[in-house]
This record gives structure tokens, C-alpha cells and sequence, in this order.
């Protein structure tokens, strides 16, 4: 039997700031990115992220990334591996700390913004990334771009990998993203997005930007829900993949159990 | 036999800034109290203490803060007791992770500056910095102002607490610290201090500044070494303490064990 | 004739956090209190902000705070008056910049949140705050809590005052609002909260919580914009301002004269 | 008569953290860059560094850096040219405020570390900063690498721009400084250092790494003082500059005239 595991980015509010629409996603997903309080979140919003996962059996994850609230996580910083290493530990052993002082498990770890991107190519810090995540605790999954740098470095340390892919981003014929700055980067037919994600997930394929079918496994995919339009995307596409028989499934560490 | 450990605050330095003597320091103190990055210390910091700590085996411990890094955690800041839960549990596990990834236990948590001021006496806040350490591993050793609110909250959650004494400082009649803001509230004479430090261990005495003999448990001492004096200090100190057969030790987790 | 100034907080969006109603807001107030970076705001904000309101003819004021994004400026932080002269400076001269650059003049200084509160009361911060304003521009026009310390503290330096009143809050009978912690702080009651706006501005006299009526001074009250019911209660209130031939405009220095 | 300036940065501690030797320093140079609180520095530091500059006639400056306190401004962050404008806006104006509060006016701008590397380069960064410094105060005077982007840029917009060399540090052929990852990058003999200074001085001409004379006008020398060896470089250099009959000075706006 098929399954896919449906992953958001959440926790991201920050002090009086306010942002995603964390209590309305948390109920059509099974994995949850926490922030960290490097690029968005903070103590108070991780400890009530982490509670209302619990409370709902959705994943905990740790969703490290840049130190630069100002840029969202989003600006490339070069760091020695060395530091990336650091930086992680800091970061899921925050959250670990967290979710440890409610009984909650964390399931799994996944980069943010520049820091996954950067990963996704560059072979060093992929491989710092996932010494980090081996180092706090082997059975954690770690949450990469399928067929990335990322996902290898996982793999070469032994590590649970859940490749993931991105329902609304058409792919190169290498098997990376289109880049945001290409035209046809976005999908925006959201029927043509499920049908990809469904072929992924039944065939491991997907159709590339020149028409070539290419190879791709999806463990679990990327759904936001800080827009309406998105928040129907990820409804809708859960009714189909309950059509097709497609389980809706984490790595078995629900937080709640 | 009598014992008592030696504390001291260290891992203080950030990003390019450097304070304190760590590396000298380290090798006549048995806990070192680890900075994790909220009024001092950073990632890589904390990392390279901790492992310079286990090389000596020193006893690891959190240094959680305000999150104030331009007032140095020693201003106030007013926050609601969920906060102060909050934001010790994240501090306490980023440093369980950088500890954790080297194979380090940590050994105990001391509140920093005004955190630790105000939690001596505030019974809402130290039952919230108790709860936190409780709520992450209850082996993990209070440290606490003798006789405070803090250690009493401690106690309260069935946490092992050690008293902390002031070599330096000069004590009231009802065991409070007397107020920097007052004359008399610095001891020059560090053979003085030494005796003082030695009666408080051996007598659990201290004469307050009325003259009146106040009970005290001196379980661990706070001493500093980033002045060459206060490192003079703490080399006699030890002298003094081994001349009286005591036992300088921590709390049996040394970090190299 | 009599005249009145409408003050609202704005610029408080930080990085990608986006907060309050900007656009919406300045079109319906006088004088815009700009965040300048300590407890919100940034530099594209304080740019984007100081541009919007030069296009409408809205005053700009500075609105420096304590350096603490994560409480939003409303946590009282202990600093000596140097360090308070120093942060206002800083704050201040940022805004001017920005101001300066886009051929704007600042109108106006507005200390935020617990800054405001405390030199509401306290001499000292009031003297530096005042200090500081004088130092830099002696044009400048302090806003300040009618009354209050602050205000006293303006008058001193020999600056331009516009003392502040609240439409939505208690008095107590020496003139300080009614603390948010009593039940009867605030007043719900939209119609009589404008009533009690038109008496202040035309009698200079509100009635305190003990029923006695007591003098005020309102040059500018502070509105808010953030919630559906605030931009109604100030469009509200501006028409019954015009009836009573009430007239809505700052202290001259308007931004884009 | 040949002229030269002699510039440092400065003011680069941060609350409890000190860092350089400012006092020192200040004895020897004309020009002092201050950090304005981003990538260092903060209000009182800046205030202090201001205030002492003036004491002893060095020319002000602002030395603006990336939002980067832990990297201390030295890791690229790529930003829009319209954010490096406003982020150049906010930190002048922060120190044109400390500045003129103290009655001192401000001579230059230099941008730090990793922004003024990129700055050297690329064009679009270098027009927003020059455009930045201009729209402040045309008649600040901005540094640049001899020749670099920023160079161009500033004489595009009109600036007076002095050309930075940099004493310890050899050329490239096309007149760009040899990267510091190459081992020829650094002149570690003091007196060959201050023989290369004179000839840029009296005739436009440095030997580049190839052998081959190049043209280089030299109107400031950015120089050290964190260090014992730094310090005395810049007290041999004063002297032979002296014994070269040229003159030590900044460009007519000494902070205490």
C-alpha cells in the first residue's frame, strides 16, 4: 500500500508577531516543521506549537535555520561546516528540550529556507547537517530534497531519509528545483499539482521541464497553509490521495503516542 | 568527610568578543556553569566549552539567562512564570544538545544574573525554573542561592538542590546577600574570605554584617577568574581547603565519566 | 478655535512579520509615531513608512523604545538615564536619517510602550528623554502623557509639549491613567469615550473614576488602528470632531510641507 | 605637499564585551570609522567613541556593517540594493544623531567588512551606497578601495570619495588586493609596508604581485591598533611619513573644529 506523509513549516510567529495559520494546518498534516527561534519562532510559540501537535497526534519535527530573524531564514550566510554542525545541535536540542518537557517525541529534522537550499547542493554542509542530526539521536528522520545532496549525506550516516517533493515546482531534468527566478518555476493549475503528486508517489516519476519523465521518490510532500488558496490546495489533495488509496502517514512517532 | 565543588560562570564570550580565562579557569573549578546564548555565549562557544570541560572533566552545567545580550542578563526583565518555563527549558536543552552530541552528561543548572537574583526571591519565578529543570531530567541539580527561594523551590520539586555561597560577599541577618549598592558588601581581604568559606563548609556558620552567627549550607561555591586576582583567589582557596582536609568534588557527574 | 492632534503608533511590521494597518490608519490621523528599530520596526519599515506618510501630509514623529523586539518594547528594562539619553539619541538620529533622505522634516518624538510608561513617572528617564530630544533638534515637539513627569520634563528643557490623552482609558484623580489591571481601565463604550474626548479638548477637564472632575490638557490623543472596531471608532470620532468645529490638525511641521 | 590620512576603526565593543585598543589608537590616527550597531557597536559605545574622537580633533565617520553581530559583519548577506540604501540610511543617521548631539560634525563614511568587499565589486551595491551617503549629506566624504566599484560609484554621484590603501596587503595587477586565502596576500615586513605607503603617496605607484608597476592614488591608510605589533607599525609609519615631509590629515573636517 502507498503512503505520503504531508509536512508544513509552522511555529513561525515571534514575540507579538504573528504569522501562518498554525491551528488550522496542524488538522490536514502529519509531520510539523517547528521553528527554532533562529529565523522565526521563539520559546513561548515552540512550547505551544509542540503542545497543540501533541495534542492533535501530528509529528514533531525540528525546523532549523539561519540566525537572521530580519531575512526570515531566507538570505544565503556562508558558515564553516563546523558551525553548521554547532548551529544545529543548538537548535534541535532546543527543541528537544521542548518537546522532551511535554512527553513528546520528535520525529524528524528539516532545514529552513536558505539553509535547506544551500544543503541541497553543497556536499559539506549537507554532510555537517546530518552529523548533527546522528549525533542527537540516530533515529531521527531527516527531511531532505529527494535526490539531493542532503538526502545522500543522510543516507551516508545511516540516517531515516524521507525525500521530500514540492507539489506546486516543476522539475529540471536533473531532478532539482526550477529555480523561483524561471517563468514556469510554479505550478499554479492546482488539479495538474495532485495528479503530479500522485505519480510520484504510485510511479516514482515525474514529468521535468523538457517533457522528460524522470525518476523521484516522495516520502513526504511540502504543503503551506498560510494563504486560503493553500489551505484548500492541501484539502483537496488529501481527499484525492484518500481516493487513490494513498495513506496519509507520518514515520510512526506521532507525537502523541 | 567534608566536600565542597567549585563553581564558576564561563562560556560568556560571542561571536568575534571574547571574555573571561576559560581555559585557565577550567582546571581549578569542578562545575562549570555554560552560557547557552541568551545574555552570552553562542553555538560555537557553548560546543567548544563543553568539550573543554569533558577533556578536564569538569561537571557540565546550563547557564540559562535573560534573553538580554547587550545588558549581559544583569538587567531585570518582568515575565510572566510560563515565560521564564518556557525560556529555560530552550536555553537548558540547546545546552542538553551540544552536551548530548559529545557524549556529555550535564550535571546541573544555574539561573545567570539578575535571573538568579530575582528567582531568590520571587517564589512564582523559582517555581517556574524548578518546574523547568524538573520537567527535563530530574537529575539534574539545582543551584540555588543558600537558603533563597530558589533553593526552596527546588526542594519543593524533589529536585537534589546544592546551596551556593559567596566567598566575597557579606550576608544579612536573615541570609540574603547584602546589596551591591552598600558599602560593606565586597570582603577585600581574601585570606578573610578564605576562613569565612571555610567555616560556612566545616560549622555551616557565617557571621552576618550585624555580628549575629547565621546558619548557612555551603554546598558549592561561586569563584571567578577573569581578573588575575580572582584566579589568585581560587589557587588559594584549594590550597586552604586541602590543608583543611576538604574535599573539593562536584555532584558525581563529572562530565568525562 | 479649538484644535486637536490624532496620534497613532505605526511601522511596527518587522523583516517578513507584518503587523497593524498602516495604509489605513494614516488616513485618518495627523501625526504617525514611527517604530524605529529597538522594540519594532526596521529600516525598510521606518523608509516605507516615512514615504507613505509624506504622500498623505502626515506628520512624522519618532517612536523609540527599549531595545527588545521579543516583548515588543512593553517589558520595563532598568537602564541608567545615560544609557536612556543614548538609546533615544540612536533612535531618534536613525529616524532623522531616513526622515532627512527623503527630504522629510520630523515633527515629533513619542517614547513607546514601557519607555513611555516609566518616564511617565519617573524624573530621571524624563530629564535624559528630554534631554535627548533637545540635543538633537529643539524644534522637535515631545509627546507626553498630560501631566505627567515626562511632560514636566519637556516644559524644563524649554521644548514644544503636546501633552497626550487617551480616549478609551480611566483617570484616577491625580491625573495618571487607571492602571489595565483594574477592572475600569478602559472604556467600551465608543460615544462616550468621543464624549469624553470633546469635553477634554474643549472644557480641559475629564472626569476621574472617583466622579471628581479634574484638569487636562489634550493636544493630541493617541488612536489606534489595528482592529476593524478601532479604525471605526476613530473615523467616528473624527466626524464629531468636525461638528464640533473641532480641528484636526498636528503642530505644523506636516511631512510633506 | 603631499597629505595622507590615517584611519582606523573603531567602537567596535558591544554592551559587556570589549574589543581594540580605541584609546590608544585614537592618539595616532586623523579618521575614525565607528561601527553604528549592526555587525558592532551599540548607543553607548558610540556616544563614548564620538565624544572621545572629539577630545582629540580625529575626524568622525560612520562605519556601517551587515545586520551581524555574531559574524561581526564579516559574512556576505545578499540583500537588495534598495535594503543596502535604507540599511546605510539607518546606521548614518544613528551616528549623524550621536554625533550632533555632541555638537560634532560627521567627515565620512566607510562601509565594513564584507560590505565594503562586496561593495568593491558590484556595481548596483556600490550606486546604493553612494547614493545613500549622498541623499544624507552630500558633502560627507566617502571611502573606497582605490579604484573599486564604490570608488566609481561615489565620483558618479557626485561625492568627494577618498581613496583607501591598505599598508600590509599586496596587488593584483588590475589593482584589486590579493585575496587573503592566497599566501602572498599579507606584507608581514613593517618596513617594506611603510616603503610601499611612501611610494603610493609621492608616486601613484605600487608594485603588484606580478612584478609590474600599477597606478594607485592613496588619499587615507586604513590602519590597526588591536594588537601590540599594529600599533607600533602605525607609530613607525607616522614617523617616516614625517621624515617624508608628508603631511598627517583628514579631509578639513576635524570633529573638534
Amino acid at each position: 500500500m502507498y503512503s505520503i506523509d504531508l509536512n508544513s513549516d509552522l511555529g513561525e510567529s515571534y514575540g507579538n508577531y504573528r504569522i501562518g495559520n498554525d491551528d488550522e494546518v496542524l488538522k490536514y498534516i502529519t509531520s510539523a516543521n517547528i521553528a527554532c527561534g533562529y529565523h522565526a519562532g521563539d520559546h513561548n510559540v515552540m512550547m505551544k506549537t509542540v503542545k497543540k501537535a501533541k495534542e492533535l497526534g501530528v509529528g514533531v519535527g525540528a525546523h532549523p535555520g539561519f540566525p537572521d530573524l530580519s531575512g526570515f531564514g531566507r538570505r544565503e550566510i556562508r558558515m564553516s561546516p563546523e558551525e553548521i554542525y554547532n548551529m544545529m545541535i543548538y537548535q534541535i536540542g532546543a527543541l528537544l528540550g521542548v518537546a522532551n518537557s511535554q512527553k513528546v517525541s520528535v520525529q524528524h529534522v528539516k532545514p529552513h529556507g536558505a539553509l535547506y537550499n544551500m544543503a541541497s547542493k553543497n556536499k559539506e554542509m549537507a554532510m555537517a547537517i546530518a552529523k548533527a542530526v546522528k549525533d542527537l539521536d540516530k533515529e531521527l528522520v531527516l527531511f531532505a530534497l529527494a535526490g539531493s545532496e542532503l538526502y545522500k549525506a543522510g543516507v551516508e550516516h545511516g540516517l531515516k531519509v524521507a525525500q521530500e517533493v514540492f507539489a506546486d515546482r516543476t522539475y529540471q531534468p536533473d531532478g532539482t528545483l526550477t529555480s523561483r527566478l524561471q517563468p514556469n518555476a510554479i505550478i499554479h493549475d492546482l488539479d495538474f499539482a495532485v495528479e503530479r503528486v500522485i505519480r510520484m508517489v504510485k510511479e516514482g516519476k515525474v514529468r521535468a521541464v523538457n517533457g522528460e519523465d524522470i525518476d523521484i521518490q516522495a516520502d513526504t510532500i511540502c504543503v503551506h497553509g498560510d494563504e486560503p488558496q493553500a489551505l484548500s490546495f492541501v484539502k483537496t489533495l488529501r481527499e484525492k490521495l484518500k481516493q487513490e488509496k494513498i495513506m496519509i502517514k507520518n514515520f510512526g512517532v506521532s507525537s502523541n503516542v
